[in-house]
């Protein structure tokens, strides 16, 4: 019974049935027929007109991004934990020429624009310290929070004010519009995201992420550095294939709201052991080793988060039996 | 009726079969089952101990492998039509960090041990040049020549005599195998070759290929950057399985040896138009514009090679009945 | 009697007394009053409003003047003998993220306008190959020939057309300047050059040369990079008391006049065996190895260019008597 | 009355005098006379076999050391107030190709080994995470503390298990070493560094640092690099002179207390308003703003640090009769 982590899970049978539906000759890298819709298939959704481009990896879709958003020269503003940080081995140096990742402190690897305006304000304006160019955040957030539309406006009103970028990894977007309720285009353009890392991998897709641009015209760039980089898939249809899947009927909402209700099973078994709110699927727990120890006894898989924390992850597919287990489980430390 | 290129062809349904069969939760990224009998299934088909990676694209293939050979100030020769050179968007420079693609002649994209002698002579050693430190052969190469295990050897001996890393792009690896009769072994590593572009979407796969070190060490590294480039995807074992479903049976050289006797029917069927003898599975014909319009008009689709010449490529499922008509439609012109 | 190098000359003597007359406590970096001054005094000699940056070396004023025309992803036109691709240790690569260099024919390392246009006829317009993006041109050239305004206007017409930045590579500017008789503002920026790396060093300055932006907005992006790959000095004093004495009198004029006379003395004493016209202060000879020998034997030195050629380089101090001395030896050959 | 920086102040006259002195044709870049005996002259003073390569800034001498040490995909752990860090524009990704600063607290920007290892301690070893390659220290640190041999030794232990090469940033080495009476060997290579920036632009020289590998090998890589980064000066000659003319007589030693003696007199003056111990030239004093403003209108000019801090730098040319009117002026404060 695993709650390691979503990106583990298996993918959704519709986005199996996607791929080898897609499956026949069609032309080349992304000029065949179903990534062709995904421009059209994607304004619906965020009721503008964006440019949406199919990446295998939300790495890459992160790292594309802030290419566009950031020079060489310049820094990139993100929370301490976020993934461009810890968990993506350097690549936004390498996409961006070098640019420098510039950590920021916030409850539950959240920032907030007071935080984002003071570390504006440290830096001196001249050539010797890298100017800040962009901003990251994450949402839900490494932390399983979920920014509100409101949140993010504000963040996006910072960086507007310091000529800031605002990059926006959605790693699990589908979990912060299933928990807020917020229409994806208020929880992004709306609120001033210039380019969104829409994410699919860790909600049912096999190998394929949107990388959403709001500021279309940065999607010329990102074309070009996503084929420089390797990610241009020859036999690209596969990808687009699963991106449509998961739009169709909403699957990928029904498929968030899933894995939130999961992780809300959990929340409420363990109340008190909460270090986090959970506004997402992933749940952090205070808990001893011994308490650790004692559920994986009981065949339970999850993440030891530092000392004494652990982390449950829920997916689209997490099993209701394993889910009512754990809660019981842990209820009963 | 589309002979434009087999990177746009459908997957073979072994391939998709094997994805759908892998699609079920599993340790995430490369440690899977899947990917771990990776070195084990490449080890008994190179008859020594290799390590294989998955990668998702031809040109993430080729740079890694190029990174790990040739350090950012360093140079690598090619030939001057070599994909690297020509249509990876200037990958190799940002994976490596800036190295610099040395070009080299040779009739049919294939390079000589002189050429590549010759090219060493020139560098002046100094901090002034960019001094070679790694070589890029491509089998079989652009124009549908296959390296014998004989040239490859001596090409291999003045890489070594010259220190330089020796890489082979084999995006159509199969082909050449298939055409030369020679082992996979005896084709690389017997040879000189450290680092192998395994190429399988041209052959059947949907966006697995493999890359092989035979110098292992090489991998340590390459793992890294793997990452770093956003190529490490968290459901690996898609990947995993498309390779080992290749393998499987010697589907990979069944798929070759196809792909090579629809191309040598058509070469049979224009003997005296051809530019280069057909060795794999590309057949580059002599054809006035007016010629190519008149196939075209027939439902014929392929590529126009510069002035005066045709590209035709076939892939694993060559229709039959497709390339009988071609064959004829050419003959008859 | 040394003919092998102008940048192995000494500095003048009115450098060396600018430096030590610049040699007290000032604002560090650039903010001192000699480097105030540098924008003023180059936007006079080129009569429209410039910016002036000191840089140290040629490599640097090109690669950072290269840096702010061409992105990572895109291509350097330029002539195969250019400095830029020979003889700076892939430095283009290093300032610009890996950018290209497209390498052009043409007679004495000067590029046409009509081979500019092929070149970037030949690149298809998608995202596989690397689109040009800047163009680089030297003048005086690697072997000593002066574009005409004309000539450059030309190119300039040619790089505007296909949305290439114009870079003058002017390590030998003075020289140019001298043999056309042209003014700076003809030959650059009236002639569509954007940026010029106004050579000293090779012209009597210690370590300090000039790099011109006509494009004002592009010195922006220069000043980051300048301290970014090392090259802001605390005593940037040093560096704008040399460019301003030599500005001062146009002792650049008077020194690249003097080199260039000397060249001509030589050039006249034996005609038949130019290899190219003298157009600056450089000599290229036919010679068999032993007329070489017997040269060296009576004291001078110089560099074999290849095989039965040599080259010889003036500069502003050449010794009149070793000139004439050597020019008299080779004419009695 | 200027307090402002070290890097400001004038050259030293010797320095000066090197400079012409060594204004003659001979070799180009290091191949002149001088530079020649840079190895011998430094491997004396080392006591020990070592590289010494001529740079002309700091931020060069840092960053090629540090391109030695760490790849691309590497992490440099420092001190969170490092000069590389807050100071170079982001120089040490370019060079090293986008490695990651790592950054580290401690009192008065000195690391602890506890630091290092917990540093090392937090980082997974897998893929996803930035791996530790090399470690930089700042001797005298940017608040003017100083290393003893023992502190240094027990970081280079630390550096050692963990498998970091060892970069000391002494841009301030000369107050140092007056400061502690150390000789140069203990206090770097008998420590375990493997790298040294040894800076004189701060201590009397125009524009010329050395950089000093105690690892031999590792200048072969960094030679060319400085010829890449465009840091390698035809007339390397004037660079190789000024460091000759510091070593000669120990005149850098002598610069070195003399800045030394400069920065206790004000400490002595202000023994209540100190901030760190004064053990170099820097002396950073806890003062209102109010207080600032009543120096200034004295004719003082220095550096505010931050809210409620100045800093002042003393420089081997402090003006002895300046240094006695700002210690009254701030006695009597």
């Amino acid at each position: 019974m695993r709650f390691f982590s979503d990106n583990a899970a298996a993918a959704h049978p519709a986005v199996i049935d996607a791929i080898a539906e897609s499956n026949r000759l069609d032309t080349a890298y992304d000029g065949d027929s179903w990534s062709q819709c995904l421009d059209a298939a994607f304004s619906e959704l965020f009721e503008t007109d964006v440019r949406a481009l199919w990446v295998a990896t939300g790495t890459a879709a992160n790292c594309l991004a802030l290419a566009t958003l950031c020079p060489s020269y310049g820094a990139i503003l993100c929370h301490r934990d976020a993934h461009i940080e810890n968990d993506e081995a350097g690549a936004p140096a390498l996409f961006t020429g070098g640019a420098k990742l510039t950590l920021l402190d916030g409850e539950g690897a959240k920032l907030l624009p007071e935080t984002v305006e003071a570390a504006c304000a440290r830096v001196r304006k001249d050539v010797h310290q890298v100017q800040p160019r962009a901003l990251s955040i994450t949402n839900a957030t490494e932390y399983g929070l979920s920014y509100r539309a409101s949140e993010v406006a504000a963040i996006g009103d910072a960086a507007r004010r310091h000529g800031l970028g605002l990059h926006m990894d959605g790693a699990r977007f589908a979990n912060a519009v299933a928990f807020t309720g917020e229409s994806p285009a208020n929880l992004t353009w709306r609120a001033g995201v210039d380019a969104l890392s829409f994410g699919f991998v860790k909600n049912g897709g096999l190998n394929a992420e949107a990388l959403i641009f709001f500021r279309r015209e940065l999607a010329d760039e990102a074309v070009v550095m996503r084929k420089r980089s390797g990610h241009l898939f020859s036999k690209g249809r596969s990808l687009a294939a699963q991106l449509l899947a998961m739009l169709d009927g909403d699957l990928w909402m029904e498929n968030g709201r899933k894995a939130n209700a999961a992780a809300q099973r959990m929340a409420t078994a363990a109340p008190d052991r909460l270090v986090h709110p959970v506004e997402a699927n992933e749940v952090f727990l205070r808990m001893t080793s011994d308490e650790a120890a004692a559920l994986r006894a009981q065949g339970f898989d999850f993440y030891d988060w530092g000392v004494g924390e652990i982390r449950l992850v829920t997916s689209w597919n997490s099993d209701d039996t394993a889910v009512a287990k754990l809660s019981a489980a842990i209820a009963s430390l």
